[in-house]
């Protein structure tokens, strides 16, 4: 009875994270990050796209491929829920489960060079997408689901503090995403130290912040390249 | 760069449809089609699944298993679309894609036994679960994306005409979820002759049926059992 399923990847989605830290904890959530689907050879068909752009949004199924077990844990311990809660895993969309496969949905921007352009992503850099499904929000769409802890700090958001000088070295285009996942506190939620100073990697730049209560404060930037 | 990923099912749901013929189109169509997932006894731990039940509804990751194909079409032919207008692979949820992966949204109804009782299915019986996760309304829930032909025929349903005599012969809580699959008009779009016998089967019977026009007429009823 038991079925094992050998899968490929079809394409891999290049983002501003090399690093999982401070990459949005779910889809959607900062709609300013943009990423941009590279089909492998096999897979870059004109035809298989072919009136995909009547759909505004897509959902990427896609392999976790930087959190990899041998062993699987029966209870993870959100973020979310201040790190130190357990809850199961098929109670929680970590990347940490038994099969390591990722479920986000993203916004089609446009097609180039039969490569898919997106917004709104939460993956690293190089993820592995294993299928792309059009959005049906008809059958996909319940606003009136009963989230949980999911819905805990929805609208939870940091102010930022980001002098000029140092924002002045992102570019433009890219400006309004990195404010937005910095508001998104990447921070572990237990963690409150007003005097560490964390780096999150985005674009090829690594941005040093502390956190006081509310406020994020940028403190310098490195460029990486 | 390629990366092979090996999936082991975690779990086999049970439904009442053993043939492909008479499934809704999409999860959510048919809210009384009820599943059972039982999980395979490595992955059947109550711990797995704490803190499930404060979700209303559920993902469910699949293995399109009775669509398996050593070759795959960069486009399809939606029944939607009366069969014969081809799209891309990527812009539909044919079970024919490169990796057949499949995605439904259910609404979790309870635990028993550390299994999942679910319903709005759309899946085969038998059908192997790869992932189960939780729905997160502020992330999964676009109620304005466009859907494209998806949307088509959205409010389109038959009426019924399930003689008193043939109905009594299904049990009464499985009345219901058939009315309302026949009422979503299981044959393919561009069949339209009212002399034509088909047969749905359904949780041990066959159900033999005509459409004339708006109108199907259920003629008969055989017992698989």
């Amino acid at each position: 009875m038991n079925q094992e399923l050998i899968i490929q990847p079809i394409a891999y989605i290049h983002t501003d994270f090399k690093e999982k830290f401070g990459i949005p904890r779910q889809s959607g959530r900062v709609p300013e990050l943009t990423g941009k689907i590279i089909f492998l050879p096999e897979y870059r068909k004109p035809e298989a796209l072919r009136g995909i752009t009547e759909f505004s949004h897509l959902w990427l199924i896609f392999d976790f491929s930087e959190s990899h077990r041998k062993n699987w844990s029966p209870t993870v311990r959100p973020p979310r829920l201040g790190g130190n809660q357990r809850i199961g895993v098929f109670a929680s969309r970590s990347p940490f489960r038994p099969n390591p496969i990722g479920l986000s949905c993203v916004k089609l921007d446009g097609i180039e060079n039969n490569n898919l352009l997106v917004s709104g992503v939460d993956l690293l850099d190089n993820t592995p997408i294993l299928d792309i499904k059009p959005y049906l929000p008809y059958a996909d769409s319940y606003p009136n689901a009963i989230g949980s802890y999911g819905e805990l700090l929805q609208n939870y958001h940091l102010e930022i503090n980001f002098p000029e000088k140092f924002l002045a070295m992102i570019p433009e285009e890219k400006q309004k995403a990195v404010i937005a996942c910095l508001a998104d506190d990447p921070r572990p939620s237990y963690q409150n130290d007003p005097e560490r100073i964390y780096s999150m990697q985005f674009s090829g730049f690594d941005i040093h912040f502390k956190v006081n209560q509310n406020q994020l404060e940028v403190i310098n930037i490195d460029s990486l390249a």
